[in-house]
């Protein structure tokens, strides 16, 4: 469900140039960037939250808070890198979490901690919220990409 | 993860009134309520490719063949009604969804037919995929939620 959901969203960034991608909608719009870019920054944040690995992770990436917000913030620092460099995050982001999946076997998906609002969740689901927020926000790309190729 | 998926588009809709059910962000836009009735005709649409339900299924929604294929016809069609509309019909086709579920087994999940492309597919990727069709418009029906709220 993870490869098939990132499958998608890699087939909306085809094509893109730096124009599309830092294209911005309206004065509340997320650029394609910055959601592609958000979509990579959620999945180190659940790295760190079900692998508990380092939280100097998130320092790979560039624009991590911003990326995790999205908003006014990203709407100011992300901008002007091409469709590569934002391909080439996703696909670091995601060898490091199927490096982690690879330690681990399938008993490791049951095990539950308090999570949301302290109530438990398991890490199957915290990972399916990984990939439900990914085709989430790749719902929106669909959208800014028909309009992005019109307008630039 | 269809319940969570459902619980997440539901909570799209919560005071929505006409009006912001029937707005049109532009020319080529779909209305907040022609997506959830496409979310509802999608899964239709795969009770009768998966439990081999009659196809007289279908005329149980309202502008089935609009909701499903969504753009002009839809924005014809598919207007004036209120949230309460939009619920039941959702409500409605899952019940007959869980009813269905209820009479098989997780055997029934595994078992493949050739699918898109003709390629082969099983049940479990089917009903992922008609979760994963309704998330990619919840995060569309987000982001036109805030515009119709500002605007109407």
């Amino acid at each position: 469900m993870m490869n098939y959901a990132r499958w998608t969203t890699l087939a909306e960034v085809e094509g893109l140039s730096i124009k599309h991608l830092d294209y911005l909608h309206d004065s509340h719009s997320n650029s394609i960037g910055a959601l592609l870019l958000h979509i990579a920054a959620v999945e180190v944040s659940y790295q760190v939250a079900t692998f508990g690995t380092s939280s100097s992770n998130v320092s790979e990436i560039e624009h991590y808070d911003a990326a995790l917000r999205l908003g006014a913030r990203a709407r100011r620092e992300i901008k002007g890198d091409d469709a590569d460099y934002y391909l080439r995050t996703l696909e670091k982001v995601r060898s490091k979490t199927l490096e982690e999946f690879a330690k681990r076997d399938d008993r490791w998906l049951d095990k539950e901690t308090l999570f949301w609002d302290r109530q438990p969740a398991n890490n199957y689901f915290k990972w399916f919220h990984v990939f439900e927020d990914e085709i989430n926000h790749r719902g929106q790309i669909r959208w800014l990409r028909k309009r992005a190729l019109e307008s630039c």
